[in-house]
């Protein structure tokens, strides 16, 4: 609906340059009469390898049954969220990942895009599918074995079987290892004793457990034999056909949440509960009748980062569906300000167009810049996850870069949506915060996953440290050419297709002049050099600087590291936002229309030089930029943005949304209509002689 | 609570230093055997001028009747929020600015402080009271005259007269001036025709309009005669008293919002409504019965600008609650980081408490400065609205630099806010995004007053127009001495109490040498001269290039208005960071404590530092910082981050928050609770002898 409004609007001179001093920027790329991107081919490429189910999941949502509705109660809104569930199951889109025989589709990379998607209708939706099949089921799938499918799995994906995964606990969540809930195995009656020893160890903050789950896979310490095997995962029932609790199972609701409010989260506890040894989901860890424990993993370290590992899918979701709901913000705000006007340049002059305010642009176009970069480098994420998933490249190696893959993308990707979706709304105004135009809705949902599956301050130390590991690995004797290779190494190419080492600049090279922005000496090999040189600088920098660790006293070391840790965090985004721009110059590659790769360009561009904006004092410091060229960066966005204004309701428009999707009055053409309806008010007015002369013409022609 | 727990633990030796490597920094100032702050006289310091009113108001909030609850349905919210206004209506705090005829106590700045503190109790109430009685009711006071005093400011005071404020218009927010609603004066009825033409000129968002407003102060351009005079404001009744719109009045309910549920918002129109000549607020404007008009203002402008200037404490109670609402987020999330642990830093040791952690300090601590300054600029600005609306200093020049004052303030306020607010909620974890834990809530409730009461670019931009005007008038001449005049004049000493001129640097060399923190070169007189020469460069520096404007097209000088409008709103950030900078440092000139003034000169300084590292390659770029200095700066702060440590809990405990005020279970000492229990069962399992071995201890004993 917004297209047509906006596409129908003939490129008259008279909006293109208003009389009386209104910015005379194009609006659209057929007034700008320049290349501009072929919009469905766009909408092709942010859709990514799995295009065709999203595109499904996107025809299913459709139907009003899956929208969020504003103003619900709490029990209202959980009340129609499972309904969802259940809905989701009639369209068979429940567990594409699960094997046929369970009633999926082996197909892990289809899954997650398409359970992505729902993120549209309702994020609490989203979750509430995403607790139910991919943490749930996930646990069942991933760390049981087929005796535990057979079991329970096809119940699981056709929600007879609602259930909680019972992992975080309210005294520790991001780490895991230290929970406190005990399994303790019981040889004379071959069970397991679930048992939640403290206040602390209640288990917390889990979906599906306040009211709807029937069960659990409730992660706790094993213990046999007098010894404690670490942490694994145990089945537990929960509730019978009434929705009581069993026997020994307690719980309590966690009440209203920021957002999400469509999900039961609550809290277990387990007072000496047992649950047959066939419970035990014992893929990478098995208690045999008479109580001795094995493992195909000997260190207790790598067995239990293994089985955090198979549950990677949760962080991959989040980045894609943040990704998401930042290009529907997009969306929504810059439709409005394609059509909202105010105040005017000068008197008696139209208003301007909320996205001919250069202040305005700002705000907005490197956003969009941003939203696809990180679609680029989720869909070669979602590749790699499909691959080690699905066997085609399943090795330790792979699904260690996977994991911190995960753990470096869905910290920006999350912490980026939130940004996004709120300069969305203050970019609305006071229409930005009702909750029929749906950014304040999105920015609540959406604020938990910035500390959920993995707090991202945590997720990008881990990362930080997967780096410093690398350069230790890779830096024998201070040579330069060590540390270029180490540079190399955490490039794109390697971490996304695991292809060996390219040269720095080679992804570069392919792209022909065309693709060059040769202003200001700001080209593409440029950003790449600036980029990548300061991944290397940095984790070199803080390896330098921990070097005496191993000197020193366990607590001195542990203070050292501490000081460092700020800068570690810093240098992991470095090396993320590297990655989201690497994918993104990979996908130009692709693209041969060559309006398309114009256009695109100076979208990746814009994103390569806002990176560099943003750390422009490290760059200074570092002697990596003179005050003169740093001084050209910001002019440099400056003009990037202006030269994509034009094309910003094009760029907005290939996320391919339909009016379903929008759903904000704000984004329909309604603003667009009451202004054509106080113009032609207006104009009528002054045509009928009757209109009422300003004050101040009076007072000048009193003169 | 919280104090009495964290207090009432002992600095044991094994608590601060933990074995095994833990950070060993302190943890309180008893710990650091250091200075330490006088926590009540720094209460007294951050209440202000009026810390008896706002220790009235906080006590008549400790009644739950007041609290927000969390879960309502907005029918249910709303209606709780009316009856809380008939509540402080008994509590005789409904409306200090009032002229005691009509109930109130003349005492305009106690009226703000007593209003701001009930964003403690819920924020939609402070809104629905400033809706009530500090808009709807100030415009009658403001832009009225005593007949209309008379008429309606008692029953206003008193509740009888719920009303709501239409200004804002669908079609027209911030730009009040280009309104649609008609005033037209009909002489033979002696009335007032108030109409609505189209669709846009609806009045929206307007509190108090969907529900309970009998009447409202409507905005409309006032026509008599054929002539247009402009906005003026009228008073017009709307709903009889069964609550059903009179005749010719219509309007919706604007549903659902982002935040502030317990206020009715809604939409009004009007189909010639007629209301007498009496009903015109008259101050500013009069129509004489035979319809010729009137007013001691002869230029439009200035008249609008007047009226508009006449409701400027919206602008101000949003920069003091902005910071309250801060400062509440601070004391939950420090009081948390320092109880909650989480991650052993070696085998087998305690876990580390939040707050020793580098990154969490860097996440919290420079937050605790900048709600500080906030807090001193605040009671300046507040006093000096004071004196403005009181009579004491009312002058046009005094108006007009309040007007000023509030647009560069209120923006920084509300922005951080939402900010810190943020923060805090992911420093706290899952346990941050439920409701009962206060963060979400407060976010949701203060995300549009970054937009309301003045958008918050456009506010910055009349800010940064204000400087180029000054700039323009004391520039006469090319000298580097009326630049230096320049940049003085917009300091704080001038700003705040229009006291002249003051020299750079006099507030500094006053401070003594044990205030100044000489690391790296980077004291007191040095952060004012980076700050304070920022702003005047940035001011010339756009002067010049925006010089040729003048001899272009309009649309030409529009355009390069245009491209330099970002910076112009940085710029005029700039001169409020400079005036908050400077209102902390006057503050310190209060401090005669040895140790508080030690504390706080670190606290001023993180401030200091913290805008200075923000805007670090601007520093660079410009020549002011050489590599190296600015290299420091980050190190510095780190420093500071570290010094300050063991003060953050005295820092936020010194906001003088009680119990009542705070209410989040994570506050409590709950979570200290807690982890009490765990540790006592670890304990006595140990001392039992059953404890399980673990398998890694096990393997080595095996080796």
């Amino acid at each position: 609906m917004a297209d047509t409004v906006i596409r129908s609007r003939k490129p008259a001179t008279s909006t293109r340059t208003p009389a009386g001093g209104a910015p005379a920027a194009p609006r659209s790329a057929a007034e700008a009469a320049e290349p501009r991107i072929d919009v469905s081919a766009v909408t092709d490429m942010l859709l990514g390898t799995w295009a065709e189910t999203r595109r499904e999941a996107r025809e299913m949502i459709k139907d009003p049954a899956f929208w969020r509705i504003d103003g619900l109660t709490v029990a209202e809104h959980r009340e129609r969220v499972l309904g969802q569930l259940h809905l989701i199951v009639e369209h068979g889109a429940s567990a594409r990942a699960y094997p046929e025989e369970y009633g999926g589709k082996d197909d892990n990379g289809a899954n997650i895009a398409g359970f992505e998607e729902l993120v549209l209708a309702d994020p609490s939706l989203q979750i509430k599918a995403g607790v139910q099949w991919g943490l749930f089921g996930a646990a069942i799938q991933q760390l049981g074995t087929t005796k535990h499918h057979d079991a329970w799995l096809r119940d699981v994906a056709e929600m007879r079987l609602p259930g909680a995964f019972a992992m975080t606990e309210t005294g520790h969540g991001s780490d895991v290892a230290a929970i406190g809930t005990t399994a303790t195995y019981d040889p004379d009656s071959e069970e397991f004793v679930i048992h939640t020893p403290f206040r602390g160890a209640w288990k917390d903050y889990l979906g599906n457990a306040a009211l709807h789950g029937r069960a659990a896979t409730v992660f706790a310490q094993l213990i046999t034999g007098g010894v404690n095997y670490g942490v694994h995962c145990f089945f537990v029932p929960i509730r019978d056909e009434n929705g009581a609790f069993l026997p020994g199972v307690g719980g309590e609701d966690d009440g209203v949440k920021g957002g999400l409010n469509g999900i039961d989260n609550g809290r277990l506890h387990f007072d000496h509960v047992r649950v047959p040894r066939f419970n035990l989901l014992d893929r990478y860890g098995q208690v045999a009748e008479d109580g001795s424990y094995t493992s195909d993993i000997p260190s207790p370290g790598r067995r239990f980062f293994t089985m955090l590992g198979a549950l990677v899918q949760g962080r991959i979701s989040l980045d894609g569906a943040a990704t998401t709901a930042a290009a529907l913000s997009l969306k929504i705000a810059v439709t409005y300000a394609n059509q909202r006007r105010q105040f005017d340049s000068g008197s008696g002059t139209p208003e301007v167009v909320l996205l001919d305010y250069g202040k305005h642009q700002r705000r907005l176009i490197p956003r969009i810049a941003t939203a696809y970069a990180q679609a680029f480098a989720h869909d070669e994420f979602l590749k790699k996850f499909d691959g080690v998933f699905g066997g085609s490249a399943d090795t330790p190696a792979e699904r260690e870069d996977l994991e911190t893959l995960a753990a470096a993308l869905k910290p920006l990707s999350t912490w980026n949506a939130l940004d996004t979706i709120q300069e969305c709304r203050e970019a609305c105004g006071g229409a930005g915060f009702l909750a029929e135009n749906r950014l304040v809705g999105l920015h609540s949902d959406l604020d938990v996953f910035a500390t959920f599956e993995g707090d991202n301050n945590i997720l990008l130390q881990l990362v930080g440290k997967r780096l410093l590991g690398d350069f230790a690995k890779q830096f024998k004797g201070a040579d330069a050419a060590a540390l270029a290779r180490f540079a190399v190494g955490q490039t794109a190419g390697k971490v996304f297709h695991g292809a060996g080492l390219r040269q720095l600049g080679q992804t570069v090279a392919d792209l022909g002049s065309t693709a060059r922005s040769v202003e200001f000496g700001l080209r593409e090999d440029q950003q790449h050099e600036l980029l990548a040189g300061r991944v290397q600088r940095m984790v070199s920098d803080i390896a330098g600087r921990l070097r005496p660790a191993s000197k020193l006293s366990p607590e001195a070391a542990a203070a050292l590291f501490n000081e460092n840790q700020a800068t570690l965090i810093e240098a992991a985004r470095a090396h993320a936002e590297l990655l989201q721009w690497e994918a993104f110059t990979d996908a130009l590659h692709q693209v041969s229309d060559d309006g398309t790769l114009q256009v695109l360009t100076w979208v990746r561009d814009l994103f390569g030089l806002s990176l560099i904006e943003k750390h422009l004092a490290w760059y200074l410091i570092n002697g990596r930029l003179s005050a003169q060229r740093a001084g050209a960066v910001s002019r440099y966005i400056d003009r990037l943005c202006l030269r994509l204004r034009p094309h910003a309701q094009d760029l907005v428009d290939a996320w391919g949304f339909e009016p379903e999707h929008v759903r904000a009055p704000i984004a329909s053409g309604a603003e667009q209509a009451r202004q054509d309806e106080a113009a032609a008010y207006y104009a009528a007015l002054a045509a009928s002689g009757e209109a009422p002369v300003s004050e101040k013409s009076l007072q000048k022609s009193k003169r």
